[in-house]
């Protein structure tokens, strides 16, 4: 009864792991001779074409990355209930990128930072205070309602948006297309956290941005994505960042990844950019978690954070 | 029944708002002729020595700001009771400020820029997590302790320092010289937020840098000082980043301010300069705050946030 590892980088300490964390299985790599009707897991990132294919006794694969838009977009997945990573190490990561970066943009942070490269002392007589700033949540699920909450804490005002309607204590929820419109409206600090899917790839686009709040304490609104680059189009967002649709932008992720060297982006004053290290899943605690799913599964309990095929996440 | 407001710097706004949130008293500011007998209570910040003398009758003496070592440097300071300035607003701006930088820190930031500036695509395979850094604080009162359960909330491992003992649930709270060893032992971020006294200036000195934890996730100690400038020994931080016995500071509050064009600390790569803006006291909640103690006061009941002059805070 075998689990298949198929990652196509730094295939040893995976193993290692999975051997630890997984005694007395069989753990096989790609490339390896091994008897594919006997592996019933999968573990994988980005698998090569044809790497999945013929496994006849498959139970179940597992995504070794939060967000599973690698896999949807691959050709013939075998028809197997497919597990997605949710784990607090990486839920707690993401929610202090998107508090730290909120914070920065309260407190006008890189105001601050040329005002000491000048060696200019420089007060702001009035400055906004959380509870003045909109945060609007664009996904919230596992990530966006960590996220929430903390910023929350922080004294920030939030609300969400998601595909089906929530009802989340403490948070106003919009939700679909006809509630987008007066979810932007209402929002300073667009933070992204949606996966990428057919009905959101480019969903971060000009028309977009024009519908958020331009009567904010901020001086225009800002975009944080740390969902991911397909969901940006990145000559708006430059384009928007240039007539001022757009005050600023942190981004963690991009069309092309690494961002390629000569991507405007990178010198553009009004732009922050992070190397999709926003909430890095940690490679042992994705391991403790994968194992953790297996024995729930083989306890005859149902496997937790599954992937609905049809909706693409 | 008159209130003196004793400011050196915008008269007007002052007693506007004293006026609107006091109606029927009279408001009167130095430099103007008043009956010195019928003053009970002033409102003041660094006032001019000479201007608090002679008033028989006062009640009261409100500091405007946060911080009332302005106040006890100031000779034949009236035998009146101080009241010190702490309301949510200033609290929380500076809690919005210590989380900020501590995350900040714990994200790497600094390098993080640098790479942009770069055009350099640079990960870094196991950051830490919160969890994994430990924020000690020194001043656990009124702002301190709102830090601490922020930056709690977001995963760091927290502990304080205070004069005295204390029980504050959820952290463990060293006190006195004879916890200041062993509360700085495990501390990987410094975060300074005690008054300025005759025990507490120049406390942020090489020796005490020393005692920092020297095995933390962070690469070495940070100091982040968003007490008052008197409590740090500039110096000697600078010596202490040159060789190692700190990693990084920000510093909100310095020696002199503003601080001096030439001040090295400007252009250290491994300083962060804020301008005393850490938690701008609101006058208009200020003077809310002053209008509610003084009714307090006239109802019979007692001032809150009184200072200790013997303690000096
Ligand atoms: N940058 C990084 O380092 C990093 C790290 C981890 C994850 N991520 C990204 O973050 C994403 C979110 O992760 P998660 O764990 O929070 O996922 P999740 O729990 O599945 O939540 C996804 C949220 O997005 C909403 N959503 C999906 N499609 C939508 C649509 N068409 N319109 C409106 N809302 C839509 C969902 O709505 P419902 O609630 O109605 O289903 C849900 O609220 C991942 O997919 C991944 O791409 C990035
Ligand atoms: N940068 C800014 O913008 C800004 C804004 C506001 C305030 N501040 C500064 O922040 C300071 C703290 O404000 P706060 O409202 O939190 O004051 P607080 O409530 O009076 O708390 C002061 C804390 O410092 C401790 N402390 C005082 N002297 C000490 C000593 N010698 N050794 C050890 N601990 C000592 C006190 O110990 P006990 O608990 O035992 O009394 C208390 O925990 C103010 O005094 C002001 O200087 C700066």
């Amino acid at each position: 009864m075998s689990l298949l590892v198929a990652v196509t980088w730094e295939t040893q300490p995976w193993i290692e792991r999975f051997t630890r964390h997984l005694p007395g299985r069989e753990i096989v790599v790609l490339g390896e001779d091994f008897d594919r009707s006997k592996i019933r897991y999968v573990a994988t990132w980005g698998p090569k074409p044809g790497s999945l294919d013929d496994l006849p006794n498959l139970e179940a694969i597992f995504s070794l990355g939060a967000g599973v838009d690698h896999l949807m977009g691959y050709p013939d997945l075998p028809d197997a209930p497919i597990v997605r990573v949710a784990q607090d190490d990486l839920t707690h990561r993401m929610s202090e990128y998107v508090v730290m970066h909120c914070l920065m943009y309260l407190r006008d942070h890189a105001r601050f930072a040329a005002a000491q490269r000048a060696r200019r002392w420089e007060q702001d007589r009035s400055p906004p205070i959380a509870a003045d700033v909109r945060v609007g949540i664009m996904g919230f699920g596992v990530l966006g309602q960590d996220a929430a909450l903390k910023l929350k804490m922080m004294g920030f005002d939030v609300a969400g948006w998601s595909r089906t309607p929530k009802n989340v204590e403490g948070f106003k929820v919009y939700s679909g297309e006809s509630g987008l419109d007066e979810f932007l409206a209402c929002t300073d600090i667009l933070v992204s956290l949606i996966p990428l899917t057919p009905d959101t790839r480019g969903i971060l686009n000009r028309s977009l941005f024009q519908k958020l709040a331009q009567d904010g304490r901020l001086g225009g609104p800002v975009l944080i994505n740390a969902g991911r680059g397909g969901l940006q189009v990145e000559a708006d967002i430059l384009a928007c960042l240039d007539d001022g649709t757009l005050k600023a932008a942190t981004l963690d992720v991009f069309e092309k990844e690494p961002l390629p060297e000569d991507s405007a982006l990178w010198t553009n004053p009004r732009v922050t950019i992070t190397p999709h290290n926003a909430a890095a899943s940690e490679p042992e605690a994705t391991v403790r978690y994968i194992a953790n799913q297996i024995r729930r599964h083989e306890a005859g309990e149902p496997f937790e954070n599954l992937v609905d095929r049809v909706r693409g996440y």
